[in-house]
């Protein structure tokens, strides 16, 4: 199957009459090749087939020299840790393959059957962002970010959580805030209990006790926001301050607010965590606790390379430190 | 090759002891289904290797049900484009895979070789983002986004490049500056071509003349603008306004502007073209032409699902208005 033999730059060159340097500007993207030349040279990499070394590597090797990411769908978390991923993927000699799988939003299992359909013939590993079960076996090397609790061979990569979460807690709380609800995240996720178990640390060492009526759940997604955000907001007592367990909740939140009548900080304090790029966007900009996710992204690229070079990995559970983004969403009572 | 029986829904529900309703919750992720009932379901599912209907359907009519999205490189600007493709994509049963190829970044013809490496087998038809050559025939239908000037069969997807930056070098000169400069894009691009001839007419159209050394080209890359920015801020006669023709070309122009103890904008006004997220994030925050990219994202999906479907497209050549969005990187003077 592999006897056909390889088009190398030399044939390139003599076919398109030009020196092999020519031709390397050409596949490697460096100016000083006229457009006309460029075009010839174009013309004839296609009709001959020709491939980078890197396909010519892949075909050697058996390996597909592709890093897939698995995610639910290309959202704004999602696409920070594409970002870091991709550029730290440059000098690596890998490709980016990113795979929604089109499952229906919230599905249980989805990346067990993305890496299903992937694994072996077109990637020789995965990051899988956010898995919603323990990831098994797949034969592939796997790094998970945003993991999911339980017993799981999968190196993970993820943020403080906890921490991040007393962060915003006793920053609520330093502007006299008492009545502070928790609009949190999907209760199956291990990111979702952290930030909750965060929050009801903070509150209990500032001897302020949680009210339970203002525990509320969504799923991370904004739809999921409303409901909850419609039902603190028109408590009796309403909530001075909500912390909601995503920036995309709390903007949804800012937006229930708003539609009823409520001002953004003036009448109630909102904070959100991530700090995705779109939390600076809203209105009010977003006060929230960050997650560096293009470093998770990297690290995440990282870690993944060494798994399928073979090489032992430094750690394989790697935890970065989350910290506070003050905007213009809070204020002091 | 298609005579194995497929595993159906009903299989699953009876070897794991549940209804097909609860098989169907567990697959198309609603609630309602207990921890322990949902391991039990999946467990069957990964045993008996069910497959939704979805892949069912992939394999009766021997399409890959998958949608590729091609780009360069997931920097920001290709990070929104998916974004909106994947938020559009949702109601038509295809799955996305984005694909960055790997190649040396400017590298010219990217995108053929990853077309060659994915159609067919793995995607149905492409996006393909900001393409450097025309794309030519390549077997399955593909809509460029911001495509390359030439003639192509291909269907197209922008925004109005020329009417943005006459918008961006009214509002200088609506501030009073005179002294404009324009870092502009990577020249082979229709997009970068149509902000500067923009520029030009705008400032021919206000009788204010072009200074030809105020005019400088970057790639659209950040670290292609830190040298022409650099040029223009130690000119003895410098500008008082930039037109950078992209945002991370501005958002750098800025942090160059400060490494030489200028102010913006106090000592500089800037202003931005596209619109990402990150113009928000910007110290100061980034005024900015916005194209609607997560539009755009989602116009490019809608045609090309009907080209795949075989059906006619309404326009094959979209263009869809850019705006301007003030915040704080320039002041009158």
């Amino acid at each position: 199957m592999e006897t056909v033999a390889r088009v190398k730059m030399e044939d390139v060159a003599r076919a398109a009459g030009v020196s092999v340097a020519t031709v390397s500007k050409v596949v490697n993207g460096r100016y000083g090749v006229s457009a006309s030349t460029f075009a010839r040279v174009s013309a004839v990499i296609e009709e001959l087939g020709y491939e980078t070394s890197l396909g010519a590597q892949s075909l050697r090797s058996h390996k597909t020299n592709v890093i897939g990411v698995l995610v639910a769908e290309f959202e704004p978390f999602s696409a920070e840790l594409l970002k870091g991923a991709s550029e730290a993927i440059g000098p690596t000699g890998f490709e980016l393959l990113a795979y929604s799988g089109g499952h229906p939003r919230g599905a249980v299992g989805w990346e067990q059957r993305s890496l299903k359909r992937l694994g072996g013939t077109l990637i020789d590993g995965a990051i899988i962002v956010t898995p919603t079960v323990v990831a098994a076996q797949n034969g592939i090397p796997v790094v998970a970010v945003d993991p999911h609790t339980g017993p799981s061979g999968a190196p993970t990569v993820d943020s403080d959580n906890f921490a991040g979460s007393v962060l915003a807690t006793e920053y609520l709380l330093g502007l006299g805030h008492r009545r502070i609800a928790l609009l949190g995240g999907r209760p199956d996720l291990e990111s979702a209990r952290l930030r909750e178990d965060g929050f009801r640390h903070a509150m209990a060492a500032a001897g302020v006790p949680v009210d339970e009526a203002l525990v509320r759940n969504g799923d991370f997604r904004p739809d999921s926001a409303t409901a909850p955000a419609h039902d603190l907001l028109t408590l009796d007592d309403r909530p001075t301050a909500i912390f909601a367990a995503n920036d995309l909740s709390a903007i949804r939140t800012m937006e229930v607010a708003r539609e009823l009548g409520l001002r953004v900080p003036d009448d109630l304090s909102v904070i959100g965590f991530d700090n995705v790029p779109e939390s600076a966007l809203a209105n009010p900009p977003l006060t929230t606790i960050a997650q560096p996710l293009q470093d998770m992204g990297a690290t995440a690229l990282h870690m993944l390379v060494d798994l399928i070079a073979g090489r032992d990995v430094a750690s394989t559970h790697v935890r970065l430190s989350t910290s506070m983004v003050e905007r213009a969403s809070c204020r002091a009572i």
